[in-house]
C-alpha cells in the first residue's frame, strides 16, 4: 500500500469537479460526512432560494400561484433530461417515494393483475407497499432471493436500481425484458450514476431527491411514466391537480393528458424550490462526470479497505467491480453497529449503519474529496485498532 | 347605514387580537388581502424558522433526524389540542389533503363496503377521491344535493365542515349520527372556527394547513382518526414510517399502534416546521377569540353588502346567521368574474372567485382588520358603480 494522504490530495487538486464543493454549506471542516446517500448536504443556493421563496409567499400571497403551480413538472423536466435519461413530460416531483410507489404499483396492477414480487431484502418501504397492495387486491406477494427468475410469472415487480445495502446495480435493460412490469426504485441511483430510463426500456420508476440530489430532509420524490404508457395508466388517487381544466369545478374526474395525471393534491412549493436547486447542481456538474469521480472515490475506499480494514476483520459488502456498484461501499464487520457509533462519536466521521452488519460509506462526488475518504478510513482503522467500539453504549437509539 | 370608517377604526383599536397582525409579514400596506381562506400569510416567525431549519440541515445533516422525525406527530398533537378539539395521538401532519382523504376513505371502506356519497357541489378533490375509490372498489358513487338524507344507506361519506363556496357550516354532530361513516374535510374550518372533533363524535377527518393556519403554499395536510377507531383501521398505503420498529429492516409490515400507522414516507421536514409556526400563532390567539373576531368581521361585510352592494345587483351567497357561517362571506353577482379581476387589478383588493358567480371575501382574524373590510367593500362598490369590471380582459387566466 503505497498510497499516501499526499496522493489523495493530489487527486483532489486534479479533480475537475472540485469547485462544486464550495457550492455547499460546510460548518465543520473537521467532520467527514460519508452519508450523502442518506441525506445530501445543503447547497448554498438552496438556502438563498428558500429565503427568497418565503419572501415571495409573504409578498405575493395567492398571486404567486401562477409561478408556483408548474413546479412539479418544471422540476420533473429538469430531472428527466439532466439526471434520468428521460424526456420532458415523463417526470413529476411531489409526494413521497412511498406514495409514488403506491400510485405506480397500483396503476400497473390495473393493467394486468397477478402476483407481485420484490427482493426479500429490498428496502422496507418497497416491500410494504407491495405487501399492502397484495392484501388490498387479493394477489400473491412473493418475496424472493433471486428476482430475475421470479419475473416471468409475476404481474408487477419493484426493483431497486442500486441496492440500499450493498450498492449493487441491477441491470435494468435485462430485467425489463422479462415478464413482469417493473417499477424501478431509483432512490440510490438518481444523481449518482447515469440512468438511461428510455434506453433501458423502463416504463415506470420513482425515486427520492434528498440523497444525491440534495433536496433536503423529507424532500418530495419523483415519479416517471414512459410517455407511451401514460394514456393507459391512471393514478389510484384521483385529485384536483391531476384534473383537466382544474379550476372548472363542476366536472367529473377527467385526468389531464400526460404525466400530470399522477399529481394529486396541492404541490409543496417550498420543498420543490429546494429540490430544484439541488437538481440544478447535479445538472451543472453532469452525471457522467459525477459517476467518474464517484468510481474513483469508491475505488479508493476499496483499496484502503483491503490494505487497512480487511486485516481487522472487515469484509467488503459491495461489488468490487465498479460497473456493478453505485456510489457507496458497504463494509461488513460483526461489530458494525458499535463501530459505526464510535466513528460518529469519537472520530467525527459520519457513515450509516444498515443491519445486520453493514457500515455504508457513501461518496457524494459533488462534495466528497479524496482526502475525506483517506482520512475517514484512516480514522476508522485507528479506532478499531484501539478497540474504541467497545466503549460505546450499546443502547443508543439509532435513527438514520 | 351610519357606519363610517372611523367606526371601523375604533373597532380595530378595541380588538384584543390586533397585535397579532405584527406577527405577519406585510410588504404592501395599500393592498387588502381577503384571501387568507385560500393561502394564509407568511408569519414572521416562519421566515426565521425556515432559515434556522435550513441551517440546521446544513450543519447537522443526518444527525438532525432524531429531532425532525417526530414532527408529524408533534405538530399533530399541537393541532389536536389547540385547533381541532382532539386528543394528542389522534392527529398527524404530512402528505396532501387529497392523499389523506384517499387513505381515510379507503380505510373506512375496508370497515364496511357500500355506496360512497358526497355533495354534488363539494370541493372537486373530495369528489374525485371518492369517484376514484368507487371505481377501484366497484361501489356506487352518489353525488347528491341533500347530503343528510343520503347518509342512511351509504357506507362512507365525505362532507366539508365549511362549504368552500358559501361558507356554510355543516352540523357535524347531527350528520355523524346517521348511517354513513363520515370523513370530514376541515380545510375551510381549521383555524377559523372552533372544531370539537371529539365532542361531535367525529371519527375521521382531514384538512389543510395553508389557509387559516398559515403553513405556506402547498404545506402538508393533517389527518385525524379517533383514538378508539385507530386499532381497527389501516392505511391503504403501507410505508416505512408507519412500521413498528421502523429501522429493523427485515420484517413484514406491522403497523405501529396509534395514529402513526397512517404515516407513509419520509416526512417533509422543512414544510412541517413552517406548519408548526403557523399553528403556534393560532394556538396563541385562541380559536374562540379568533371566531369572535371573525364573526364581527363577517357581519361587517354583510352590513356593508346590504347597504352598498345589494343595490348594485349583488346577492349574499353565504348564510346570514353567523352560527351557520365559517370565516368567509361569498357575494354573488352575474359579473362576478370580471368584478373579481377588476378588484385585483384596479382596486388592489385580493378576494377570490369561485364559479359560476361567487366572489369570496375571506377574513383571517389573525391579521384582517375592520378597516380592511370597510375599505375593500368601499373600493368594490366604487368600481362597480363606475363599471370598471367591463374594462377587464375576459381571457385572463385564472389561478387561485
Amino acid at each position: 500500500m503505497a498510497l499516501t494522504r499526499a496522493d489523495a490530495a493530489a487527486r483532489d487538486a486534479a479533480d475537475p469537479l472540485a469547485a462544486f464543493r464550495e457550492r455547499f454549506v460546510f460548518t465543520d471542516e473537521q467532520r467527514i460526512y460519508l452519508d450523502g446517500n442518506s441525506l445530501g448536504r445543503l447547497p448554498v443556493a438552496t438556502r438563498e432560494r428558500l429565503h427568497a421563496l418565503a419572501d415571495d409567499w409573504g409578498d405575493r400571497l395567492v398571486s404567486g400561484w401562477p409561478d408556483w403551480i408548474d413546479a412539479p413538472t418544471r422540476v420533473g423536466d429538469l430531472l428527466a433530461e439532466a439526471v434520468l435519461g428521460a424526456q420532458p413530460g415523463e417526470v413529476i416531483v411531489g409526494d413521497s417515494t412511498t406514495v409514488n410507489l403506491y400510485k405506480l404499483c397500483s396503476a400497473a396492477l390495473d393493467l394486468g393483475p397477478g402476483p407481485v414480487v420484490t427482493n426479500r431484502d429490498n428496502f422496507p418501504t418497497d416491500r410494504y407497499v407491495l405487501e399492502g397492495l397484495a392484501a388490498q387486491r387479493g394477489v400473491e406477494l412473493r418475496l424472493v432471493d433471486d428476482i430475475e427468475s421470479a419475473l416471468d410469472d409475476a404481474a408487477v415487480a419493484v426493483i431497486s436500481h442500486v441496492d440500499y445495502r450493498s450498492g449493487e446495480i441491477a441491470d435494468m435493460r435485462r430485467l425489463n425484458a422479462r415478464g413482469a412490469r417493473v417499477v424501478w426504485d431509483l432512490c440510490h441511483s438518481a444523481g449518482a450514476i447515469p440512468i438511461g430510463l428510455r434506453d433501458a426500456g423502463v416504463e415506470l420508476a420513482v425515486g427520492c431527491t434528498y440523497k444525491y440530489l440534495n433536496g433536503g430532509p423529507g424532500a418530495p420524490a419523483f415519479l416517471y411514466v414512459a410517455d407511451e404508457l401514460q394514456p393507459r395508466l391512471r393514478s389510484p388517487i384521483w385529485g384536483w391537480f391531476g384534473q383537466r381544466d382544474q379550476f372548472a369545478m363542476e366536472r367529473d374526474y377527467d385526468p389531464v393528458e400526460g404525466i400530470g395525471r399522477f399529481l394529486a393534491g396541492t404541490p409543496p412549493v417550498l420543498d420543490l424550490a429546494a429540490v430544484e436547486e439541488g437538481v440544478k447542481l447535479t445538472a451543472a456538474a453532469g452525471v457522467d462526470r459525477l459517476r467518474e469521480k464517484s468510481l474513483a472515490l469508491c475505488e479508493l475506499i476499496i483499496e484502503l479497505h483491503d490494505a487497512w480494514l480487511a486485516p481487522l476483520g472487515f469484509e467488503l459488502g459491495s461489488p468490487r467491480d465498479g460497473a456493478r456498484r453505485g456510489s457507496h461501499v458497504s463494509v461488513r464487520h460483526p461489530e458494525a453497529w458499535p463501530i459505526c457509533r464510535a466513528l460518529i462519536e469519537r472520530a467525527d466521521v459520519i457513515p450509516d449503519f444498515r443491519g445486520p452488519d453493514s457500515i455504508r460509506l457513501g461518496v457524494a462526488p459533488l462534495y466528497t474529496r479524496f482526502v475525506d475518504v483517506y482520512d475517514a478510513i484512516d480514522r476508522l482503522r485507528g479506532l478499531v485498532e484501539r478497540g474504541e467500539q467497545r466503549l460505546v453504549d450499546p443502547e443508543r437509539a439509532r435513527v438514520t
